[in-house]
Order: structure tokens, then sequence, then C-alpha cells
């Protein structure tokens, strides 16, 4: 059983997620219900990026309607372009997407924006059936992925559900600069829900119909795209990437500019930003990278793509999109709803605003997160999160719980932690069995009060990771936790 | 002008919020994008029910999708019942909200769950037209409200975009029991969008058509409807009641249990928690009531309802909705999922849990407490927020933005304070324009670096409300906005 399973099982034991309406058999598939303990760590997710790529680079956040105009999407051109391969299958009609179905069977890469005939072609050559029946596939065809929503009363008005966040994003920019007193480069960030008509969804939260994206959308003047105000910060920290034909490498920013690697220092920067804030949610920078997407990989809007990678058990697995959308979509949604975007320049010149995008994927990236913290040794299960993640920061037991004077002493030590941190009391089962249960969801500290406790005020704090223990005054257990998950001391 | 329209003309000026796709003529009505300052105060709303209505009371949050099978609808009597009385003119063929449109003309109340043809035979006493074309209007007809959603590939799957979260709490909640040790009474809470094919939505974010909603649903057994935990912290409390056919009245919770005007205490109990959130959004303890619904007005599945109302500048406005489901929706979802869905009872009985649903329009709160946070004096508009709800907490400015020496003393206590609080520095315009503009985005604190703050190390601070002003130490100023921030202080 690779991680991958450990973590589904994990997910449905502890229903962090599981699939959406499952008590009926007409549930689609593809959406999937966030439970308590998974729903706090999401949030946690979308707080640090909040903090770390939205308010510390004085980013603006919107929160956009889901459904919108069929003028947007024919003039973002996600009408004609937003689709996948599929192939059907002629006798069960089963439905496929064709370079999924090509790369499960072969040691080949194909990809999404092949031309048709060449993946036709692939199928006849490997000669696949239908996985289901055995069944003859027909030839490939392209699939809109857009999902219409039916809106009005008397007339329906075309709508779609948005496929992204971005696109709320270009269609406020305007009022945004006319409103917000807008200097280049500005971000504009959103957190939200997003709607696929996935050909084959599957593989749980890795291939939705329904999911979440964190996104920011860069806009800079392309005559100041090696403009970038806290360069210093990050000019020596070393980025992952492997170049389309190269071996992967950690190059310094610097590196990145000068062997024009990238198209400049604002992308080389928000690169290293981007990467710091994957090593925050706890993934190993050895198993990270930024994949540089040839030309027949790259988004029809995009210039330059660079895809940030984790390493997994089931192989490299994408968590974030990065694209140099240049003034596509403003020109695009200019020329759509005939209204001038273009932006005014202090010396009086007007410019379409260049777009850097950083596309996060939440519900892949807070599974990825989640494997990659998993850790078993014999019998014992944790997922050893950063405190920062974890759905609860400290466990507060009696260490007996039919001991009325333990019980009302550690529930006193609940109600003074829990003004200011996640703090859970559990009183059921043995102390083995509690631990193991917090374990299991990444608490990273559980906190015990026993007989000793009623005669010295102490208590005894227990690393999730370590298993180690150390006992602690009542009096300054408040300080000590701070310093505990702030990482400020360990034990 | 009223308050209802200075918070609109705001909202636009400042991007607080405003019509979604805006720059299309093809956007649909009834969909708004909260901009940069209204998504943090909204977040900052929702945060506030989180901590106050959902983890204080040791509720479960989940996280759910929005797409749901056409059964879930069918068993919820959704599809049968989810209706608004229309009307449509036989000129235009604009289509009008029956009950609305007899409101807004005449000073009677009517009700949506009316008979159409009682709302047919009042639009004819009334002799009503068209409001746009003065046309003949049709006889009122139910409309059903469900948005139906397209998702698929061969054969589209009969899907909908749900219009209340509550669906996926009572999906849901069978596995919460099996899986995360429930003991009743337990909420059930969720935050997230919904969506209503409105008849006519307008008044901005009062009728839309993509909303949000707080909703939490406490399941308990009915035979312990009496039993809550923490019952003592709130029976001296008084709740404002406006009881079907009586004055406003305001009563503790003891006596709405002992005057049987609730069903039980644990109604009661949640009574007072929400009125207690809502009086810290800000709102007035006396332009709030729980209006009691008749028979003619409860939803289709409720036994017991309760309108939370707030008094605006546009009359009453029903900010949540609170209903005793019973059993209604588990025994539902049990017959059209063939599921049991029956709770265990320690004695070895089983029973379908009963629920208390509170459920809150965010948006309409949202717009509300700005509404009631509106001030103006002469020359002066500012909004008076929560320093909770305010989208920064503090502005931080050089006296004169040409001194260098006073911007680089101003950036450093920016910097200083922005890792614990929302801080926003502003170096342009003059300072009474930089007050004026952070007063009417709500921020509660400005702190201005002069001269004098070189060689004494001190700020000043001037507080949005009072106008007040005060030096304080650089050094104790972490120390002083915490306490302002907190109430522990006054200017």
């Amino acid at each position: 059983m690779s991680r991958y399973d450990d973590v589904v099982n994990l997910a449905v034991r502890r229903s962090l997620f599981y699939p959406a309406s499952e008590i009926y058999s007409t549930a689609p598939a593809g959406m999937y219900d966030y439970g308590p303990f998974g729903t706090t760590i999401k949030r946690k997710i979308v707080d640090l990026w909040r903090k770390q790529l939205v308010q510390k680079e004085n980013f603006l956040e919107i929160d956009g309607a889901l459904i919108m105009p069929e003028d947007v999407f024919k003039a973002s051109g996600h009408l004609g372009n937003f689709n996948d391969p599929m192939t059907q299958c002629v006798k069960c009609n089963t439905v496929h997407r064709a370079d999924k179905l090509l790369e499960e069977n072969s040691k080949d890469q194909y990809r999404e924006a092949m031309p048709v005939a060449e993946l036709t072609a692939a199928l006849r050559i490997l000669k696949l059936n239908c996985p289901k029946c055995k069944g003859e596939l027909s030839d490939v065809r392209q699939f809109n992925m857009m999902i219409k929503s039916e809106i009005g009363v008397v007339s329906k008005v075309p709508t779609y559900l948005r496929m992204e966040t971005c696109q709320s994003i270009f269609l406020d920019w305007d009022r945004l600069v006319k409103t917000m007193r807008v200097k280049l480069p500005k971000g504009v960030a959103q957190y939200g829900t997003v709607f696929r008509n996935e050909i084959s969804p599957r593989q749980t939260l890795l291939r939705l119909v329904e999911l979440h994206q964190m996104e920011t959308e860069v806009f800079f003047d392309p005559k100041e795209i090696d403009v970038i105000e806290r360069w210093d910060e990050v000019k020596h920290y070393k980025v992952n990437v492997l170049r389309v034909g190269q071996h992967a490498e950690s190059l310094t920013t610097e590196q990145l500019v000068k062997e024009k690697i990238v198209s400049g220092k604002l992308i080389a920067y928000y690169l290293a930003r981007e990467q710091q804030f994957f090593e925050l949610l706890g993934l190993p920078l050895e198993k990270m990278r930024f994949r540089e997407l040839d030309d027949t990989e790259r988004a029809f809007y995009a210039k330059e793509g660079w895809d940030f990678e984790v390493e997994t058990s089931t192989g490299w697995r994408e968590l974030s999109a990065n694209n140099y959308r240049t003034d596509y979509d403003l020109k695009r949604h200019g020329e759509g709803s005939k209204k001038d975007l273009s932006f005014l320049r202090e010396d009086g010149s007007r410019f379409i605003p260049h777009v850097w995008e950083i596309s996060i994927g939440v519900d892949r990236t807070f599974f990825t997160a989640l494997e990659l913290a998993y850790r078993q040794e014999g019998e014992r299960t944790w997922l050893s999160l950063p405190p920062s993640l974890a759905p609860i920061q400290a466990g507060v037991f009696p260490l007996l719980s039919n001991k009325p004077e333990l019980v009302i002493k550690a529930k006193e030590v609940y109600e003074s932690l829990r003004d200011c941190y996640d703090v859970m009391y559990d009183g059921t089962g043995s102390i083995g069995k509690r631990y193991a249960r917090l374990d299991e969801i990444g608490v990273p500290f559980c906190i015990t009060v026993d007989f000793d406790s009623l005669a010295k005020n102490d208590v005894t704090i227990r690393a999730r990771d370590s298993g180690k223990q150390q006992r602690v005054k009542i009096a300054e257990l408040q300080d000590t936790l701070y310093k505990l998950i702030t990482g400020k001391m360990n034990l």
C-alpha cells in the first residue's frame, strides 16, 4: 500500500474528507466534503497562504461570484479552448480521458494539449481497449469542461460556473485601479471554489469536478519586469528548477535572472516566495521543483510556464501552475467588454499591464501536505504536520478519566488555554488510545494532568514527533506552549 | 437619502462590494464581488461566528460541495416546495415577485407562502400594473428557485447548486456520528455559498442569486430538549422577542422556557447565544428582535420559527432564520437514500435526532453591520465598526510625507506592528485626507509620526470615534494598541 492509500484510509476513518452526498447512490463523482479536522487543516493552509503570499506582499484579496456570464468565457477563450481529449468505448459508452489512459499504459508522456489525431494514433499503436469492458475505443475528440448553470426566470441567461478564480480578478482589476490607489506591480488574490466537468474524475482530491484554488495575478509593467522592491531578501535564496531538456538543479534567484532562465526578476522573486510558502507547509525542499513547461504543454494564454511539483508516493504531483500570461487576459476582456482596461503610466503613456500568475490547487496541496506528513512506525501512526497546520494545537487529558479530581483539574487547564490556542479536551479511553487518536490527526502536543499535578500544580507535555515528555508548571504552560508551537523551543 | 443608500455609495466608492462581472453588459443581476476591504470585513464576521457560535460551543464545522444530486432535493422537499410567487407583465414580459410587489404598494404584509389565488386577488384589488411599463400583470404562479447545473460527459447527471448549506450537514451527520464520537446535543456548522434563482434580485446584498450562509444544525434528543450544559451562563440574559400578536418584549431565557414561549431550554439557550453574537458585531440591542413566525410564514419543515431581525433605514430586516426542523430532514434523507439515520441512545433505543437550526445570512449581516456603523457629521463620514471587524486595525503615517526622516521612522513603526496587527502604511495626501480615507472604511486607530517622535520616540494615536488623540511611547505601542483593540482601554 502506498502513502497515497494510507492517507485515503486515514481520511475516511477520521472523516478528514469523504465523497459528497455519499449516502445517495446518485452522488456524482469528483466531489468531496471536508469533515471537521479536514476543514480546519484546509483553512489553516489558506490562512498561511493569505499571510505569506497576500498580506506580506501588500496584495489585494477579493472574493468574487462563482457564476459568470457566457461573454466572459468567450473573451477569455475558454469556451473554445478549455478542453480535455476524450475517447469513448463504443460498447459500454464509458468515457475516458485519452491522455491519462495513454500515460497509464505506456512510459511515454502524453499531454492534454496534443492534437487529437496524434492521441488517436497512439491509442491504435498501443492497441488500447476500454479498461472497463475491453470494448473498442472511439477516435479522440475534444471535450469542453465548462459547466453551464441555468439562471433567470423567463429567458434563461447563458451563464457558467467559473473554472478558475482568476477571471473575476481580471474583470475587477480596472475598478481596483480606480478606487484603491494601485501602484504597479500589484497582486490581486482570490481563494475560492471552481468547477470543471472532468471527463473521468478520480484519485479523491487530486482530480475533482469541484475544487478550490488560491490564485494571485501580479499585474506589472513589462518595461519593469526587473524592478521588484524586496529583491534583496531573496536574491541568494535557491529555487529548485527543472528546465526543459535539463536535469533538476538548485539555483539562486540571481542565477535564474542572469542566465535568462526566467523572463525577469519579478518572476524569480515570486518563484522564491512560493517555494518558501510550500516549505512552511512542511514539504521537504528536496522533494520540490518548478518544472518548466515546453511549447506543447503551456496553456493557450501563457508565454512562460512553471509547474510547481512535489514528489509523492504516486510520482511527481503538480500543486501549482505559474504562468506568464502577458497582457492576454486584459486585452481579451477589454475587447469583449468594449472597455478601456489600459493603465496610465506616470509619464502619461498608457499600456495594458502584464500578468504573472500563481495558481495553487488547494485540495492537492492539502492532500500532499498530509501525505508527506504521514508517518508509521510499528503500531504507531501519526501526521507530522507543522503546528501551524495542525487542526488542534494541543490535547488536554486527565491521566485517569474516572478520577473526578483529575477531570476537574484537566478541565481547568483546558479552559485556561482555549482562549489563546486551539485545544481539545479528551477524557475517554486509555491514555494510549487518546495519544493515538490525536497523533493520527497531527496534534503536536498532549498535556496530561496526573496525581502529581494536584500537589505540584504541573502537567506533562508530550511531543508528537519525538514522543518526549516534560513536566511544566501550570503557571508557565501558556508561555511554554507558545514557544513550542512557534518553534522557539523543542522537547 | 437613507443610510441604505449611503452604504451603497460608500461601497461602490471604496470597492467594498460591487456588481460581479460588471464590465460586461450581460452580467446577470443578483451577484456581487467583494473588494479587498469588503473581503476582509466579511471574513472577520465569519471568524467571529466561528469563534462564538462554533468553537465555544464545541460544534463541528464542515465544508461541503456546492453541487448535489437531484435526489437530495427530491427528498428534502425543495424541488416541490422551494418556490416564490411570481407574476409576469403580459406586455413587456418582465417578471416580478408577487409578494414583494404587493408589499411595496400596500401597508399590509404579504408572505411568499400565501396561496397564489390570494396573492392574485390582492393584485387585482389593488389594481397593480407592471411597475416597468404599466402593462397588465398575469395571475400569480409558483416558481421553483433551484438552479440546475449540467455535469457529466455523455449523459448529463441531474444535479443542482445547493440553496442552503444545511443539506450537506444532514447528509454527513451519520458519518460524523460514527467517526467523531458524537454526544448529543451536537451542532454541525458550515459557512459557504448557496444559490437561489431569485425572481427579481435587488437591493444589492439583500436579495441575491448567489449568497453566503453561516448555518448550524444542532442535533438533539427531543426527550432532552431541556438539558443544556451551560444553561447557567445565559439563564438571566434577556432576549428580545416579538411573539405573534404581541408587543416586543425583553425576556430572560428562563422566562422564555417557563412561559412556554419556546419549546425548551435548548432553544432559549441558542437564541441567547445568537443575540450575543450579533451584539459583538456592534448592532445595538434596542434594534434587534427575534420575531416569531406564524403558521402561514414558517417554512414547510418547521415546527417553530424565529426570524432574527434588525431595525434599519429601510425597516426591519431579517438577518437569520431559526427553525425547529424536528426530525424532518434526517427522516426524509433516510427514506430518500434508504439508509438508517437513527441514533443509538445509551439505553439501547434508537431514534431520529431533532434539529434546531441557526441560519445566518452573511451578506445581509455584513451590509447591516456597515449600515448601523455608518456615521456622518458635517463633512466627516466614518464607520464605527468594532475593532474586531475593522478591515485594518490601525493606519500608520508620517505627518509629512515629503520628509524622509519621518517616512523612515513611520515605516519602522509600521514594520514593528505588522506581525501582530492588521496595519496599513499610508504616505500620500494631507494628514486630513489620510484620516478621512481610513475613517470611511472603519479603521479604529491612526498612528502618526511627527518631528517630536524623532526626539522623544513616541507617536500620536488618534481614535476614530471620539477623534481624541494621545501620545504614546513607541516602546509601549504594541501593548497600548492591544489594550485599545480589545477594549481594555479607551482614548
